[in-house]
């Protein structure tokens, strides 16, 4: 059986990622794929509940590093329980977020060691890539505007604008080191233009 | 003000740990020393939180990589909130388990790479280092035997020996490659013999 492939999307907050998340497994399905719908940090029970611990108001805080560290584990329990059981199987899997947004968030974003978060992408993905990344780039003004007008902002959306322009950046310079995995594509733009943007790009990358 | 020390306690299961941490305390005390009793995991809110996620019952298991994880984001989130904050205001910290435990093991025992352990190391510790380690070395045997007879056995303690004694191994190494910071005791005995001896080292070593 065919592995099965796994396409992961990135941005800021507001890119409207979760719309194009079901874009994507609208598309697949009309190809006659098995689609499998996760995001990050999460996706399996014991990731949901360190999702939930890092998404929490401490009154202690959290400090970057114990953030990092919890967002990895996530990711590894995600990875055995739900992602690779499935790709074995033949299943895509679109993933909300994946290991760039460690490296936009705690790494740009935070400033933690370039050194560690490699550390922790070998030692949890084992080389694993994805075979398409789609970030979704918009102006951390307007994503901030939008994900303000959807409701309450959680810890990484109430984020400082010169935070968000270092995630944005990041971003930007890891999809144009990686131009075989990495597409950008503009998000300030309307959802149906973006919409058939992603069908074009779904027919020529997969 | 002078900074407070850190003393750390390892060694395998049933090796009598938290009876020679009150010991140690009672001693600290008597010298006129504020201390502070904490263990690993846990330690904090956010800590204890970590550690209630990382010896759970998981229907999907949880796998080497995630536990290290967690264990790393639990002493993180320690150390900033209850054992730096102490250390800096003159207290003496007690603590059941440290960093050479996640050696002995997540790396020893469950075979995971050195260098990942060392750039976590790195990113959490900041070369803090213990002032003083106390091993209490037993026989996995006789341990095991100990723990058992006390109650229930959690996830760690109902390992099987082959781990247990890769777990002794690496605490023997680990003291044998840094005598300045490591004492091994031979907790074999009965407690009273080991509470002379535990006595004795302190008055030597601080």
């Amino acid at each position: 059986m065919t592995r099965g492939r796994l396409i992961t999307l990135e941005g800021g907050e507001g890119a409207g990622k979760t719309t194009h998340s079901k874009t994507i497994a609208s598309w697949l399905k009309a190809q006659g794929r098995e689609v499998l719908s996760t995001r990050e940090p999460g996706g399996s029970p014991l990731a949901e509940a360190i999702r939930g611990v890092v998404l929490a108001d401490w009154a202690e805080g959290i400090d970057a590093t114990t953030e990092l560290l919890l967002i990895f584990a996530a990711r590894a329990a995600h990875l055995r329980a739900t992602v690779l059981p499935a790709l074995q199987r033949g299943i895509d899997v679109v993933c909300d977020r994946f290991v760039d947004a460690s490296w936009a968030y705690q790494g740009a974003g935070r400033g933690l060691p370039a050194p560690a978060l490699q550390a922790m992408e070998d030692l949890v993905l084992a080389g694993l890539q994805p075979d398409l990344t789609l970030i979704f780039d918009i102006a951390p003004e307007l994503g901030l505007a939008r994900a303000r007008s959807r409701g309450d902002l959680n810890r990484f959306e109430a984020e400082n604008l010169a935070f968000m322009q270092r995630v944005r950046q990041s971003y930007l310079d890891r999809a144009a080191a990686a131009p075989q995995r990495c597409v950008v594509l503009d998000a300030s733009r309307g959802l149906d233009e973006i919409s058939r943007e992603l069908q074009q790009i779904l027919q020529v990358r997969l």
